[in-house]
């Protein structure tokens, strides 16, 4: 989803931690500008500062099945380098930006990845948000694909993972049952809430709410009592290995065999669809939160990458 | 909703109660069909027997505030007596639906009412489920009004209260803000979750949690410790005013100046989506769980009403 991809998004976070002045972050293009490879030398890209290591491993994992997978699908990364990597003044907070555009050729549109690291001006520690997603053009109607992970404090965390939909899921059961239904995504968001520490989450933002699908991860995780050790091992145990599983299942629709094609007269009506989506996400999440974290002046750089991507 | 309406939910109940045959159950019209208006002598309508008596008072308290604001909009009930009230061989279930249709110059299509005791076969004691339903014809898309309680177990409940979204709210948020974000339902949503015997609720229908809105309240309410106590006070106290509360912004919308109107060309699309709804809600928590319930006969002519007002 446009709006957690990118910048991470004010309307996942908790309401006292958005005013703060959450924003926009995205990882590791390397200098060849392929995600996957060495980073070039000073370059901060893959480098993850600043997680946890089975959060950083949880990203490197996903990084390298897309790559992996989809690789061959993919452009090299044409994000100017002062997006690739960018910081406030005070070099205190900074945020990363992949972008690596889909063939000609290929169902995809777009695969973004990002990590952002940010103080919080009260003084209430650092925010750090890593974000994957994948969307795809008008020629398929399979999900978009989104993995958000946000580092709160460190025994609080919220996850966002979803297949977001393309469709209108009421008009179109049929819809619900090939991409929610048979994959058995419900399988893999029980597992993960069956934990004692993992909650459902609410969105403060109700439009952010309508866009997740019925069988969307969107939680929080807790850990006062087991501390930092049982937070890395629910992510060691339970969200990189369901990150992982949920991905593979995506990128099994992507590129896998029949399903999802979409006629030539329905597409404008799916681009309308994403296109709200994309535009909802800027208007909430980079808009206003961007220029406060980092300044207007990165944040019109950023924001302008971010935009001819998007489209909108 | 149509599912949660009529028959109550089979998706709506834990998997377990709901594989022991759900069903459908609605309250109350009178001899005179008026609801409101005192039950003819022998009808079980109005009666709301093994209710909690704050069970019953929020039932009572709904149906009166339908009927004083709505009551010049609707029809005198039409249901059969033998669909009026209904039950089983043995006589152990037991069902009731009231149904009054909107006059011809009014955006109501149907308001629904009902109660339904279900006997468990496994012996696992009885379900009470209450239900108030409005749906809205197509020259309006105001949202339809849910209200469905169910007692599970006598420290256990399940609620659904929402204000059921006409359009896909990803492509209209202006739809969102103004029936959902300018009229503070999130307020009341917050206000009944934040209290530590109320958990959010998930579906085992992925459909149905596609058809709930952002600002829906599907929770359970266990109160193990505070016992029967306990739940009287959180119904009487939390739960009573607030459904009355959305029921009171749901009317003011309905019969409310400006706001709702649809186009002639617009009202296609509204019927379509209404009637996706409507046909899921029958297929999923009616055609199967009535038969079980309350044998083929009872169950072809209870169903037989519903579609009818359905129009399915």
């Amino acid at each position: 989803m446009a709006f957690t991809l990118s910048p991470p998004l004010p309307h996942l976070l908790p309401p006292k931690t958005s005013r703060a002045g959450p924003s926009l972050f995205l990882c590791q293009p390397s200098s060849s500008s392929r995600m996957g490879q060495q980073p070039r030398a000073g370059s901060k890209l893959m480098e993850f500062p600043h997680l946890l290591d089975p959060h950083r491993d949880t990203m490197l994992s996903l990084i390298s099945a897309v790559e992996s997978r989809l690789g061959s699908h993919l452009l090299p990364s044409s994000v100017p380098p002062d997006v690739e990597y960018y910081q406030n003044e005070s070099g205190t907070s900074q945020g990363t930006l992949c972008v690596r555009c889909g063939i000609d050729s290929s169902p995809v549109d777009f695969i973004l990845a990002s990590w952002l690291h940010l103080e919080q001006p009260t003084g209430g520690g650092a925010l750090d948000i890593t974000n994957i997603a994948g969307y795809l053009k008008s020629s398929t109607d399979v999900p978009h694909f989104q993995f958000e992970l946000v580092q709160c404090s460190p025994t609080y965390f919220i996850l966002f993972l979803d297949l977001i939909p393309r469709r209108d899921t009421v008009r179109h059961p049929d819809y619900l049952k090939t991409f929610y239904e048979d994959t058995q995504l419900e399988a893999r968001r029980k597992r993960l809430v069956q934990l004692p520490e993992v909650q459902p989450y609410f969105s403060s933002s109700l439009y952010f709410r309508g866009v997740v699908s019925p069988t969307g991860i969107l939680v929080s995780i807790k850990c006062e009592e087991g501390g930092r050790e049982r937070v890395e091992e629910i992510i060691r145990e339970h969200i990189g290995p369901i990150s992982n599983e949920v991905a593979g299942i995506w990128m099994d629709m992507c590129v896998g065999e029949g399903g999802g094609e979409v006629r030539e007269a329905e597409r404008a009506e799916l681009e309308k669809r994403d296109s709200f989506i994309k535009s909802k996400a800027i208007e909430m999440d980079l808009s206003s939160s961007l220029p406060k974290q980092f300044g207007q002046e990165v944040a019109d750089r950023v924001l302008r990458v971010i935009k001819s991507v998007y489209k909108t």
